[in-house]
């Protein structure tokens, strides 16, 4: 098995300033290849500790992947220590990567300074893959087996997050090219509503007759549920997807509705395509939430075709006025109850005209309003065939709370749709 | 300085299931205590590595914490490693963390297995720092000069990262007890509208001539721009606390209004405190954002004393009818111009009364509208004293985009207010 580290540069990193999710990410990406990742490594912006660490791993591993250390103010020190490991005497310039910053500054209304122009320079030793969405180039360095006693690859990544998702893809591909991986076949089987303790024991009698071949692993997320990830080995042919699927199809007996997609998805994306395969729209009202449900929805490209609009109403009086939800009921079962959610629901539903809406009123603290506990939430969604209202109860921080409600949000409203799609069949 | 590594154990790290936290988290503890964390590590579930890896640590630097690689199911590993490592024959209970892990079993109705008891049982070369929260206690290990040139202490943690953060102060006041420390002061400076090189170049000569015992560090953020941190060792007197805010003055005078706060502070936190402070509200009208904005303005605890809600229109009517926006002037100008922006902040300010409005109204990608790049966005801002738009060009993919049109508003908002505030005095 191909055996890759994980190094990590910056200062930011060693101070706690910011939390490495590069690393974690690319090991995903590794892994899915059937990669193994032994180590990870987090180092400070330091030249000689950068080329003695780099060199060491690459000692032990046949890819080195690392991320950081690059940037305008600190290019030199990582750079300078690459160039050292690979015996490079001198740089030159990437017109590729020179063209690409010149475009995303003057984007910017930004002049091009030295430093930038700094950015596309490469020691001659490597080989550059464009960075299309960030001014530091990906640098590829490969040594030959006499070097570190076998043929070895040190991926150099900027550490910015985003960049490291965009250009990870031409990094795999490149692994891909030069080295013998053996095939694996992946199964996305997307749930919510169990948390991981809970679906491992629900599933543990399947999960221990799955055949010795195939992988399971779960990848939880607050925003998605629990991904699982049904792995097998040499999954190219046609026998051994149809296992995957034989066993996907006794998973679903078991989970039923828990399961929303078997692809790689989000709720949003997948309520994203239900509603626009049907021709149907959406609106959205939100109290606790704050507009993290409506952020979710139009993070979906194209979301446009199917989502109206929605509107966020923190203060009581935009609940009366805007959404037309009445006193009366305000008053009577108070703003976390279930009918204010129906009335937000039905509300920006009259108001846009949509087909579907769905709503959130809770607390996601600190502070409570005495009646309920911090971590309540109330849903409504009201569609075509009426409104119906959830509650929820979760028991976290200020953040994690809101998350988990509007993705709590998100899952009844699948499930309603779902329902209506079942019933008018 | 005293010199610290963070090890982290476990398979899950390095498949990339989860994203480890405990280190920056640690991290943030050690470094304001002046100890330089120079390494962080992930290794897996391997007792062999797991003894290697720490034994090289521990030659490294004086201090080594170490988290995860305990639990009920893989316990043995890590502490066989550590026994090794310490040269323990023998085991031996603890009875404090026994007789608490019964209580807690007890009082999540479980049963205490032998797996349980184990976890109470420790090899006998260390120290024990009760687990309260969790089964599996905080060891400590001390090493003499002699065996890695110099004292060394090995800090074993559980891997559950609310347990780390119940137990890390009380492995701090160990280290306090045993370490002679000295002192360091930080200094944030939040500024927002230079990108980090932009910065850098700006503010090059005032960082050449800092003081050799102060260090900067450039932390930039999508969303609260590029925070400057100053740091002086030794930085318990009123002389370095005032060296420190002598430089920040001489900073206010190069960066000007770039510089919205010298806390460590979010764009929301800093609207939020001048919003508070002044008793005005605000209202918010997103196109493009989608709900962005809102979702950063309510992750503020207390935000609702001065939010009174937002309005997400994403189709045109929506704009029209809620928002109140003059068809002509979407026909005459299109979605994306100064008008429409002008005008949607108007109109969620008089739907709402709010004080203060702000909106967005722009291309996030990756469809256009035939006129503007996408990347472009207005911003509107509505006050007391009337309306303003700006505009700005980014070009990032849509979630990047999102992010900045939003972090933008902000920024132009807080902008607005500070105008007024230092007009009305």
């Amino acid at each position: 098995m191909i055996e890759a580290s994980i190094c990590t540069i910056g200062d930011e990193i060693l101070i706690g300033q910011v939390v490495d999710t590069n690393s974690s990410f690319i090991a995903t990406e590794l892994e899915s290849l059937g990669i193994k990742v032994t180590r990870m490594l987090s180092i400070g912006d330091d030249q000689v500790t950068i080329a003695n660490e780099l060199r060491n791993e690459l000692r032990n591993c046949g890819i080195v992947i690392v991320t950081g250390g690059l940037g305008p103010t600190k290019d030199d020190i990582t750079k300078a220590a690459l160039a050292a490991l690979s015996g490079s005497k001198s740089y030159v310039e990437n017109k590729n990567q020179q063209s690409i910053n010149t475009r995303i500054l003057k984007s910017r209304g930004l002049d091009v300074l030295e430093s930038n122009k700094q950015q596309a320079m490469v020691p001659d030793t490597c080989e550059v893959i464009a960075n299309e969405v960030g001014t530091a180039p990906i640098m590829v360095f490969r040594f030959q087996d006499n070097r570190f006693g076998h043929p070895a690859t040190l991926y150099s990544l900027p550490g910015v997050p985003y960049e490291v998702r965009e250009g990870i893809s031409e990094v795999i591909n490149d692994i891909r090219d030069h080295t013998p991986l053996s095939d694996i076949y992946h199964k996305s089987i997307m749930t919510f509503g169990m948390a991981e303790s809970e679906l491992a024991q629900t599933i543990e009698q399947w999960e221990n007759d799955l055949p010795k071949e195939m992988h399971l692993a779960y990848l939880p997320d607050i925003l998605t549920g629990v991904r699982l990830r049904l792995s097998i080995y040499g999954g190219k042919t046609a026998r051994e997807q149809a296992m995957v699927n034989e066993q996907l199809e006794k998973l679903k007996g078991i989970l039923g509705n828990n399961i929303y997609s078997t692809q790689d998805d989000t709720l949003q994306d997948y309520i994203g395509r239900l509603l626009k395969q049907n021709k149907k729209t959406l609106s959205i009202a939100e109290s606790c939430t704050g507009g993290l449900v409506s952020a979710l929805i139009t993070s979906v490209p194209g979301a446009s075709e199917y989502f109206l609009g929605s509107v966020t109403s923190y203060a009581i009086n935009i609940k009366e006025k805007v959404l037309n939800v009445p006193p009366t009921i305000l008053n009577r079962y108070g703003v976390v109850s279930s009918l204010v959610a129906s009335s937000m629901a039905e509300g920006v539903k009259n108001l846009t005209k949509s087909d579907y809406a769905v709503s959130t009123t809770g607390l996601s603290g600190p502070t409570g309003d005495g009646q309920n506990p911090i971590g309540t939430v109330w849903i409504g969604i009201a569609g075509p065939n009426g409104v119906t209202s959830v509650k929820r109860n979760y028991q976290n921080d200020r953040d994690v709370n809101s998350k988990r409600f509007a993705a709590s949000a998100l899952d009844a409203l699948r499930k309603v749709i779902e329902r209506d799609l079942r019933n008018s069949q």
